[in-house]
């Protein structure tokens, strides 16, 4: 299903080399000011451009085909749309046979029967993150202004600094992969709920929706596993729930704490390189080297952490929504 | 909601100090032979009773109240219920006001206006987890011979060697951490969807509906972040899609490719610990010392491994019977 | 699925002569009183023992697993269970080949290959309904003092006097339906959505998970189809939304309009009777006379006026906190 | 939510007299084959343009947005969208405060807080059953060839002749209702499941989110209220679950028994007529007659044959591919 969501329900549609991509949004409130301009900054902040990024620059434009009425969101659902209007016109034929390693290529073939639209990864491109950004901005109204989401790139390439990183894995035509960081303050005390809907599960669900993410950990994450109990616990200073520390991340027993939310969420490197490999030719029968000639990021978690921001904030208006 | 999956659904109940706990699960497809003993081995695995783990020791004798009819599974809801038989007596009344640093104390009372069953962490207790197990017990089942699902804890307290961290732990009245692998063999290619209902995003749920979970990471995790794509890339050497690294833990865009399915799970040391704890009474309305008085495993990883091998088979049994 | 509701979650289990039947709750607010007292009225609602009612009579006990504390639900999940007592030993394995008219024993045993516990109808028995009047009973509570939810019979064999209808059926050794109509007064405006959520959706959902229910209509109902559209519409006569006619039954466009909800379910004659039936029997291959000898209804639609009032509330407290 | 179904997913969208109507199918199989010309044939039989149908004349060409490639479904979802090329440009803002009698605007506006798009009755038109007619074209191809879904007007008005009754209905410038019968044929034995999931819950959910419908019957339907077990049991004949009668419609205990299955609705006078209406005004704060100018249906049960027929295909293709 591509569809997620208990009372803010998404649904997201397209592929890369299609018309377009788009979503629609279910459940959102009536009476919330939404504007084609509001979705600009996230969406400027998900756009290739920038040194690492790749060079197919789309325009990016919302169309907002329902569930708008002067100005207004009706309660009834949004549906956005995003056309592809720089799908470049190369052959892509070969991949049905000679499949990217680490791309999606493989498994669609196999799981939709050679019927996938197999152009620049069809419904698997990551150009469908641009749905969940745009549903992140709607999110981010439903949560208000008290309640502020922020997710940044931290690392990449296993270095903290990230523009040195960069240059080195553009001169060696490799990619590299990094770790982004979201923190989301000012959750009231209750949020989600015990075992199958708590905040973690909500939130690596959707982490994982995101292609190339490889991990996802909160507050102190793996490094929990090193600690003793009493190093990590928090204990409490008043009775609004504020703790010493923040090893829990904001949350106890799956639902938020007061304490800021915090989790992190590994980005692989990217799997299209210039650099040629030798990977299996189903048309051959053979071990190929196969050269990837399209455009590409070399570190496509440069344009994640807007997109891990925005499932935060699908999930926590979910879980606010669902009061 | 205590409600998980999609065509093999599981749904769950009980209390640590109620009349017990049990499981509802729902989609089970009919003519499974399946008998109380199937279920000995992996509540063995999760009992306490080791070194490092707690005194209280249940019988966990499953009763299973319907869907089972001369010794197959009908296709009717199967529901399993284990009696609580070993409750301590003890006064759990002040954990209303004098909270446990990073238990659900707190954040169950906010939520649930006071009238949560707080006697040993109620709904939110780990014994639930039993009822995890049996739902994977089942789920194995239904996987069939071929697929193999198998946990196990590689780390603890930051140490590979686990009985020395365990003594270590025991002599410092402290609690400590660990890290637990998981890998499914024998699974077909095609088992996932893209975005919302990866294999990634399913497991990762289900992961942290295990309560003292922090992190999941899938293949090379948190690794891949520092990775090249020349390194993380895996090719593939045959058209079964074998692929010579598995960096991918066995799934690409969401769907399993052939290869083991590995992934990890962070778990933090246990929040019960002997050592007193200064932390918010809000009965006094000041930061007091809390000893927590109650039996409680040091190390509460050791039992966990049954558990992420139980809602991984859970998982996948879901995506088998999807289709 | 044997699950149903959005935030009041219903999910039943259970056979007619195996250890008893129950159902698991999920999404009750905390804090309702709640006691095995308050499930008495309508268990004895339901129950068997009139006139044109089966002669197995059960206890009905119910037990509160789990949700319960101190009196008060906790918001965690209130499973309860029913102990079958009464159940006959005499053999229903013959149900296996001669299938009885009208029942489920032919499609069960299709769709579950032959290992469905076919004694009594087993999971397909009309002894589940006492699952959802326990349901009833919590939602009625969630539903307040200010919604009444009521329901009665208000024909059988085509004759509005029932007690005549019944002595008729008893004399003659067959079976009558019946029409149930149900009322809810004091619904706030605003329940329920468009489309597929509307409230005449998922009421009528509910309605044929009632076995032996034929037909649903709402408000004007069946009798609308013969109406001109001045007759039938219904003028406002306030701004609080109440309407010179009721038509409506309560709902435009999905929605409650504040008006009593009304609608009515056509039950059909129970299915056994105890004439002998001319019906296939697969074990000989040919047709045969099939003797029902068991104990039954001459009238279900007698005992199901409260299913009806129990699904109407289960329908209600759904929407009520879906808010 | 604006969203139904287990594996056939539709989710809908739009407007009356916004930028279209539209809608998402997910959990298509992959490579079925579908062009524009699919859905020409039942796109004009709910057209208007016939006696007793609006003149408000659409184009309803579908645009498909994604989920197709080279002909054929791939598997991803499918988005097709509607544009509205004829809404009339006349003022609805009186709506807001003059709700028309039967219709959603009184109730659209409590709940939506005014935001609601009013024009035309916006998110609430019955334009959105073109939604529902689509997604009845695809259901139909995944049922295949042998599964054959009809639906027909068989009663207007309260008559048989339908011509005169819309002739009579239109010289007294009134609206009728009428009544609609539909038939499932080569359905498979066991699809469905008891109670929740019964074929009947599934059909009658889908049948009230069709606006104007007021009633909905399965076989002998509200009649079986009125004969003896004897008259309405249907016996069985061989041991394909062939019935002598068929007053079950097609289905015992939720599940097909091989019978056609046979079902009907009633569909009531459309609620705008050209009559002029007493009632309230809460402008004016008094009832005042209200004149209904726009363009409409004198018999809206004409153009819902064919919705009906697809509401049926999408309930028995969602079963199919559960499977």
């Amino acid at each position: 299903m591509n569809q997620f969501g208990q009372k803010y329900r998404i649904s997201i549609f397209g592929e890369s080399h299609g018309l377009g991509v788009g979503l629609t949004l279910d459940g959102i409130p009536p009476g919330i000011p939404l504007s084609i301009e509001d979705f600009t900054e996230d969406i400027l902040r998900r756009k290739a451009g920038a040194k690492g990024t790749t060079p197919r620059i789309e325009a990016d434009l919302p169309t907002l085909l329902s569930g708008i009425f002067n100005g207004f969101t009706t309660g009834a659902p949004l549906t956005i749309f995003f056309e592809n209007t720089n799908t470049s016109s190369k052959d892509y034929s070969k991949l049905k046979t000679h499949h990217r390693p680490s791309h999606a290529d493989f498994t669609a073939n196999a799981k939709y029967k050679g019927f996938q639209d197999f152009r620049g990864g069809g419904h698997f491109s990551g150009r469908l993150t641009l749905c969940l950004v745009a549903a992140g901005v709607v999110a981010k109204k439903i949560l208000g202004e008290i309640i502020n989401v922020d997710a940044s790139l931290i690392e990449a390439g296993g270095n903290r600094n990230i523009k040195k990183a960069l240059d080195k894995a553009i001169a060696e035509q490799e990619s590299i992969g990094g770790i982004i960081e979201c923190t989301a303050t000012g959750l009231p005390v209750g949020l989600g709920e015990p075992f199958f809907d708590s905040i973690e599960s909500k939130i690596a669900h959707l982490v994982f929706a995101i292609p190339a993410t490889k991990g996802v950990e909160f507050g102190s994450g793996f490094q929990a596993a090193k600690m003793k109990g009493s190093e990590h616990n928090d204990n409490f200073i008043d009775d609004k729930g504020t703790t010493e520390t923040n090893n829990a991340g904001g949350i106890n027993g799956g639902i938020s704490n007061g304490n800021p939310l915090v989790f992190r969420v590994a980005i692989k490197p990217t799997s299209s390189i210039f650099k040629g490999q030798e990977t299996f030719n189903s048309e051959s029968g053979q071990v190929e080297e196969l050269k990837i000639v399209g455009r590409h990021d070399v570190c496509i978690a440069l344009r994640a952490p807007v997109v891990v921001e925005a499932i935060a904030a699908i999930s926590l208006a979910d879980f606010k929504l669902i009061g």
